[in-house]
């Protein structure tokens, strides 16, 4: 098997939440798998520079209104969190948990963190909600939801911005098939075509 | 039949190049017509902030890399000018003297001026190249072309900038449909589910 694409993303990035929905299926028609990658895009604006979109002044009430037409576009549900943006850390850590304890599982995960922030309105930065999330899909969540807080896993979301970083990341979703960078939901269909051509 | 399509546009965004070549006949099948609306992002920019996606730092290179994926991606030739951007005041006044006096014919003039600057290099800001580009399209060169300095051709362009910004325009190509907007070239799919089924 080809090379898996490596998906990197925040919690906070709504066109990350569509593409997370739709990226496991849409690679794995072309023989791929994903590798998910979670950042901190609070980290790589401080070190790139950016802010999150609806702080972007004029650019602030079109990508409110962008997100949710993006949304049904996709067929996806959606309702604009509110706060938002909000601190993810501790969902990327328990990706990162789960990446040890259980790889073949996270997509899964991935797929219900995103909607219980986007959808449901909830904190997903809460350790208890991120309990909840891990018991609802049969994951134990007694012994998956503390392990965010060990050094490794806190040392593996810091590598993960780092190389996110000294790759050219600057926003998300950001993927990348063997070295070519795509950025935004709105670039899976040039992904696809890559996926499908080698190369364009 | 309904309402034209409105595009705004500068003819120094590649993104914008893309659309443009595409637009008039995607509304089209959808019984609509386009609303050609030059604009000057310089002057967009210098109200709501902003700049040229070359110089928004680790962006930059991204960018350029992306313009010309998307080019290829569209089917559209494509080569980075140099130097870019350039001021385009005159292409677009241009547009605007074409408008007034020969307007069934201002799609193929921005379809025969856009590739001039984005395939083949020429600075479409100067009187000549444009005069030959109208000409090539077997257009009144002579008459046409010294108009872009009536004063009248000045507020036109003027007039469109403002209502852009009025209208929350802050990138290119800025496209409405019956007061929708749609920001980019990566907008153009969802464009024309919206023509298609009256908005979703």
């Amino acid at each position: 098997m080809a090379d898996p694409v490596e998906f990197f993303f925040d919690f906070s990035s709504p066109y990350a939440y569509l593409a997370a929905m739709k990226i496991e299926d849409l690679v794995r028609v072309r023989g791929r798998a994903v590798a998910w990658r979670p950042m901190l895009l609070g980290v790589v604006f401080k070190a790139v520079g950016g802010a999150p979109l609806t702080e972007y002044g004029i650019k602030g009430p079109y990508s409110v209104h962008d997100f949710a037409r993006s949304a049904r576009y996709a067929g996806l549900p959606y309702r604009m969190p509110e706060p938002f943006p909000i601190a993810t850390q501790n969902a990327a850590r328990l990706v990162l948990v789960v990446e040890r304890a259980a790889p073949a599982r996270i997509g899964e995960l991935v797929r219900a963190i995103f909607p219980a922030f986007f959808v449901d309105n909830r904190n997903i930065n809460d350790p208890a909600v991120l309990a909840e999330i891990c018991a609802s899909l049969g994951l134990d969540a007694e012994a998956l939801t503390p392990a965010i807080e060990e050094p490794g896993i806190k040392d593996a979301l810091r590598a993960n911005c780092e190389e996110a970083l000294r790759r050219g990341v600057f926003g998300a979703p950001f993927m990348f098939v063997e070295g070519e960078p795509f950025w935004g939901n709105d670039r899976l269909p040039q992904l696809d075509r890559w996926l499908e051509t080698g190369g364009f």
